[in-house]
C-alpha cells in the first residue's frame, strides 16, 4: 500500500483510535491564525518569576536558593489531597469525588534555559527527579496514577517560561491511561510480550520513523502520530516505570531527550512549543508486565514557527487528521543537527 | 454529593470518558497567552475572499452571484472520492485507504455576518442546506458518515472569516462517532429508549443546565462538558438525522441556534470562537433507532475575549479537566439577553 500520497487512515493500537492522513494536502495555503514568536531573551534570574530561586510565591512562601532542580506543591492545585469522599449515581448523571496531589517541578534555577538548551548532565538530574517523584507519590496508598508532564511555550498554555513541569497524581486511573492499559493488556494476553516492546523493536529494525536512538532508548514518530511532529520516547527493554531504570538507562534517556528536543528547536529555529509527558504504569498494586514506560511529545507547529496545526472541527467531532506523513516528519527531524541552532556558529 | 466546590470527576455516557472538575480553582490567576481580539469591521463584500459571490477561486472557478447559501467542493480537500482501495495489515502497522468528499458551505453572501448575527429566517435556510446536503451525500452508496461542521474564528483554526462551514463525508465511521454509537447502542439495548432522548428530557425537567429551550429543541451544557461553555443542541423527540426534521422543527432549530449563538457573543462581547458540528446517524444502512441527531458546540474561551482554556498537558495525556462547573456555565449563558450586544442600544 502506498502511504506517501494516497489519503488513508492508520490505526493506533495503543488507544484503539484511527487517524486520517491526507498526504496530498501538504501544499494547502494558510491564511489563518499565526502564532506570536516571543523573542527569547530572558534574564538568567527574574525576580517577578515565582519559580526562580529565592523568590516569594503567591502564598508567601520563599523558594530556596536551589542550584539544580526544585519541587513544591502547586499553589493553584486542580486536585486536593483531602477532598471528602462522595458519589453521585443517578442514571446518566454519574460523578465521584477525586483526591489528588499537584506539584510543580523546576528543571533548573536558570530562568533563561529550556530542556533543549540544558547540558546532558543537568537533564540527567531532571530524569532522577522524575523517577524519585514517581516513587514517592506511587508509595502513597490511595494514589493510583502519577502523571508527570511539561507544557512548554505560550502556544501550549504554559503561563511561565521558566523551565518547569508539573505532576498531577490521582486516586483513580484517568481515561486516556485506562484506554492504553486495555490495549496493552489485550496484546500481552495474546502475544505474551508487551505491545510497546514489540513496537520499538520493529521501529528500530525498519528505521523509517526513528528520529534518534541510542543503546537504551529510541525517539520515534509513531506510525499513528496525530500531531505533525509528534514523537514517542521508548526504552528498548520491558521496564514499566521510570523508577526501575538503571544508571546507564538514565544517562541514555538524558542523551535522547537532548538530541530530540534540540532537533525540535532546530526544525523552525524557534523554541518549539509542546506538551511532553510520561506514562508510567499505574500504581494500584496490580501486575504491569504488559506496560512499558514511555513519553509522548505533542508539538503543535506544522509549517513554521508561526503556523500550527489546529485540532478542531472534523478532529473534535469525528477523528484526528494530519497532512504530513509520519515518515516525512521523522526524516525531517532525523536529518537535523544535534547541535542547538543558537549555539551553532 | 456537593458538585459546586469539591474536586470530582464526571462520567460522559456518550463517549465512555471522564472529565475532572476542579470548581475550587476558578480564582486561579492567568499569566499565559492572551488571544488577539480582531476588531470585527468587515465589509459586506470582499473581493479578496474566495467565499464571496462572484469571486474567482484558487482553481479558476467563479462563484455564482448567490443570494442565500452556496455549496462547492473543497479546493483543498482532505479526502478524495477516487482514491484507489488498499490495505496494510502488518501486525502493529494497520492502515486502509479512505475515500471521501469534502465540501464548503457558505451560510450567507454577506462577508460581514456570522450565524449569531443572521436573522432567524436566514438561519433556517442554513438548516435546510445542512439537511439537504446530508441527504444528498448519505444517498451515495459508499459514504458511511457525513460530518457537517463549522470552525468559527481564528482561535479555532478558521482561515477565512466569511460565514461558512464544511462537510467531510467518509467511507468509514470515524473514531469519535463510533464510540458514541457503541454507548447509544448499549443503552438502547438495556432501556429500549435512546440515551439522548432520556437525557434531554431529564435536563429539561431539572432545568439546571439548560441554556435555552423551545417547543422542539433544547441547548444544554452537558453534565459532562469539557470546554468551559460547551453546549449540546438536542431535539426533544427521537429523530436520527437532520433530514427527518419537520418544517416546524427546522424553524425551532433556527430559533434555538440564534438564541444560543447570540448568548455566546454576548458573554464576553466578542465574536465567540467555536467548533460546531452535527452528529447525524451514520448512513451505512444499519438501524439507528438508538441514535438521536445532535450538535456539539466546543468554544475555547474561559474568562474573557482573550483568555482561553488550553487542553494540554494533563488533558492530552490523562483526561480532560475543567474549573468552572457545567451548572455555573449554563446559568451564565442562560441569564444573558437574546439580543446581540452589537444591536443593543
Ligand atoms: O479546512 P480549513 O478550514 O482550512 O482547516 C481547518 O479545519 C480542518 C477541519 O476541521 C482542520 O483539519 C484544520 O486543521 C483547520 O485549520
Ligand atoms: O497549571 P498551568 O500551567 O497554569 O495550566 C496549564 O496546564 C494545565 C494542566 O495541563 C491545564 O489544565 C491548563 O489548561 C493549562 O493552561
Amino acid at each position: 500500500m502506498n502511504l506517501s500520497d494516497t489519503p488513508h487512515r492508520r490505526y493506533n493500537p495503543l488507544t484503539d483510535e484511527w487517524v486520517l492522513v491526507s498526504p496530498h494536502r501538504t501544499a494547502r495555503p494558510w491564511q489563518g491564525q499565526v502564532e506570536k514568536v516571543i523573542p527569547d531573551q530572558r534574564p538568567a534570574f527574574d525576580a517577578a518569576c515565582y519559580l526562580c530561586p529565592g523568590v516569594t510565591r503567591a502564598n508567601g512562601e520563599i523558594n530556596p536558593a536551589y542550584t539544580s532542580t526544585f519541587v513544591f506543591p502547586n499553589d493553584f492545585a486542580a486536585l486536593l489531597p483531602d477532598s471528602p469522599s462522595a458519589t453521585l449515581a443517578d442514571g446518566l448523571f454519574q460523578a465521584h469525588s477525586e483526591r489528588g496531589i499537584c506539584r510543580v517541578i523546576c528543571f533548573s534555577p536558570r530562568h533563561d534555559l529550556t530542556l533543549a538548551e540544558m547540558e546532558i548532565p543537568d537533564i540527567r538530574l531532571v530524569v532522577d527527579l522524575w523517577a524519585s517523584q514517581f516513587s514517592e507519590l506511587a508509595a502513597i496508598d490511595w494514589i493510583k496514577h502519577v502523571e508527570i508532564f511539561e507544557n512548554r511555550g505560550a502556544a501550549m498554555g504554559a503561563s511561565n517560561p521558566h523551565p518547569h513541569g508539573q505532576i498531577w497524581a490521582n486516586e483513580s486511573i484517568p481515561t486516556i491511561v485506562a484506554s492504553e492499559q486495555r490495549s496493552q493488556k489485550a496484546y500481552f494476553a495474546q502475544h505474551q510480550r508487551p505491545l510497546l516492546l514489540d513496537y520499538v523493536e520493529q521501529e528500530v529494525a525498519r528505521n523509517e520513523r526513528v528520529v534518534y536512538a541510542n543503546e537504551h532508548w529510541a525517539a520515534v514518530v509513531p506510525f499513528w502520530a496525530v500531531w505533525p511532529y509528534e514523537t514517542m520516547l521508548l526504552p528498548r527493554r520491558a521496564v514499566s516505570t521510570l523508577a526501575e531504570l538503571s544508571e546507564a538507562e538514565r544517562d541514555s534517556l538524558a542523551d535522547l531527550l537532548s538530541h530530540t528536543l534540540i532537533r525540535y528547536d532546530n526544525l523552525f529555529q524557534t523554541s518549539f512549543p509542546y506538551t511532553f509527558g510520561w506514562h508510567n504504569a499505574p500504581c494500584d498494586g496490580a501486575d504491569y508486565a504488559h506496560h512499558v514506560v514511555h513519553a509522548h511529545i505533542y508539538p503543535p507547529l506544522l509549517r513554521s514557527a508561526t503556523v500550527r496545526k489546529f485540532m478542531v472541527g472534523y478532529e473534535m467531532l469525528a477523528q484526528a487528521q494530519r497532512d504530513l506523513t509520519a515518515e516525512t516528519a521523522a526524516q525531517r527531524l532525523r536529518d537535523l543537527p544535534s547541535l542547538h541552532w543558537t549555539k551553532a556558529e
